[in-house]
């Protein structure tokens, strides 16, 4: 996707390097970072310098390719192998698409290094290719003249390339469709008004930020037709784990009878839980909520403190929907509702 | 009410000038603006230096009977007092409180500054009365160990004294009641994490900022089981104009069968309107959107950048809650269904 008019993907592997888009430093500083070593993976999840389910997964899976090829003593390369993939999984509870990759990586790492490295890239590839696809078919429900909103970041910033509940859009734009989109800016990290706001107008896309406040009430006033989110993890049953507050706005969705569709690919999916209860909810500091941080008027990077001091803040980093709430998921295998998608579990 | 112990109250008059605490530096500078005169004043309230619709009635009260007394031409007397109240009248065009004191203060001026200044003062008093009771009223319905959420601030900054919305609360909690509040961050301004939470942490009651977004979650979890808020104008058959966000949350309430109230005196109440669909919404200014401001490392109070460069906002500053979603409106003379309300008219 577009970068000042250059192509790039969020994240890739170059000379035993997981390399990534520096997403701690967008809009406003674009850096490129290199991952050295286990450690330096792992930080880079944790702190959410690569973040959003696919890009995760991703990263994870070159994480665990790159530690597999810098086990040096020969006699601990399992055990040093499974350090290292418990090491990635604890980075972050909720997202499927890490422990879909490790465990992946896993199995080919401990046949070879080599192996490892061809599996983490072919999870690279299928992930481009499953957000492509997934802009096919969630084309098919973008109507001309749609204004559509979404929560977070599910863009190509999230994924290697395209996004899941981005690449509709990017596809409807390529089609010729007149498109319009509402940003939910998604506090705490602002991730809506920060990163798809930076994506949609790299990719020319019409676009407005909102409060997460104002969701509701553009659906009241009409002015939302259609809703896309991404997923962390999809339970047997269809319920969904996304970003705080997609619960919320799926409920008005529901409320004012408009359209809420969850794009993932079927890395997302988590076929051996039954129920979003299963999902386990992370909570992160509450630092993310007191501070926060963007550009002052002489263009330098800074944080401030922006609550009242001394009272505490409540960070859960995701909620579940519950499938009833959902329309439909955009997969790279089409369309389904939340009844059919056990169907996709073979 | 308290700060760091000594009794304050939002706005007075004193020496011809309305004084009140400056509510955009807070909580990070506690401090009290004294306007001098009809442009400083509005200018006050179009501003937010004075902000909640209780607290705004009242200072567009004292504008009122302050431009009176300094009108020096008798002979355009009763144009310039015309002009006054136009002026007062367009700084905000959503609260009732504001429209309501206007229109008794210049009804008083037309017949002296003096029979002004006591109309603006009786309106004073009959704000923190109805507060009071309110508190008194909305206590009935707060179990204990109630978790409560509240929206925005609708606690005493937004009135005289003790608040609409919080008045309850604080009533409670002296009634020795174990209660703790959920507060709304409150997105674009942030009300809630700079001004409740503030005057929470004052009064000694126990409470956690959350992210907009993480309401809908927290009911899910059953860890609310009350919301109140306050209320800009209620129209005749009982939608409720209030901040950004208190629709999504009523909706939410709604869903998960929560009761949601809303608290506010009957200055508030617009029995000429019979519905929602005609209360103005103001919408204002996008910085309040792209930038925040807050205070850095070395206790710098800063403006900062948020947002994508380059990506437009929209801020509307109310939504209008439907009648059907509302529990129950508790005012000064006692708790009312939205059926009910029309009964309070004269």
């Amino acid at each position: 996707m577009n970068v000042n008019g250059k192509h790039y993907k969020t994240v890739w592997f170059e000379d035993n390097k997981i390399m990534m888009i520096n997403q701690n430093k967008l809009p406003f500083i674009f850096q490129i970072i290199a991952c050295k070593n286990l450690e330096e993976s792992c930080t880079a999840i944790k702190n959410m310098t690569v973040r959003g389910a696919g890009a995760i997964g991703v990263t994870a899976g070159f994480a665990m390719a790159q530690a597999s090829m810098q086990i040096t003593i020969n006699n601990l390369y399992e055990k040093q192998l499974l350090n290292a993939a418990n090491k990635i999984m604890n980075t972050r509870p909720t997202a499927k698409d890490l422990s879909y990759s490790v465990t992946r990586v896993l199995k080919a790492a401990l046949m070879s290094p080599e192996k490892a490295y061809n599996e983490a890239l072919s999870i690279a590839e299928e992930n481009e290719n499953a957000c492509k696809k997934i802009g096919d078919y969630g084309n098919q429900i973008i109507e001309n003249g749609f204004k559509i909103v979404t929560h977070c970041n599910a863009g190509w910033l999230a994924f290697v390339d395209y996004g899941s509940a981005l690449s509709p859009i990017y596809t409807a734009k390529n089609a010729g469709k007149n498109i319009f989109v509402w940003v939910n800016e998604t506090r705490p990290r602002l991730q809506g008004a920060k990163l798809t706001a930076w994506e949609l107008k790299n990719e020319n896309i019409n676009h407005t930020i909102i409060p997460d406040n104002a969701c509701a009430a553009l659906m009241q006033k009409g002015e939302i037709h259609l809703m896309i989110t991404g997923a962390d993890r999809i339970a047997n049953n269809g319920d969904t784990a996304n970003k705080i507050g997609t619960l919320e706005k799926a409920i008005a969705c529901k409320y004012f009878g408009i359209p809420f569709y969850v794009a993932a690919p079927l890395s997302t999916f988590d076929f051996e839980i039954s129920s979003g209860n299963d999902i386990i909810i992370e909570e992160r500091d509450e630092a993310e909520i007191i501070y926060a941080e963007g550009i002052t008027q002489d263009n330098k990077l800074t944080k401030i403190q922006l609550c009242s001091p001394d009272s505490k803040a409540y960070n859960m980093a995701f909620d579940v929907t519950p499938a009833k709430l959902i329309t439909g998921f955009i997969t790279e295998k089409g369309i389904f509702t939340p009844q059919e998608i056990k169907l996709l579990c073979n």
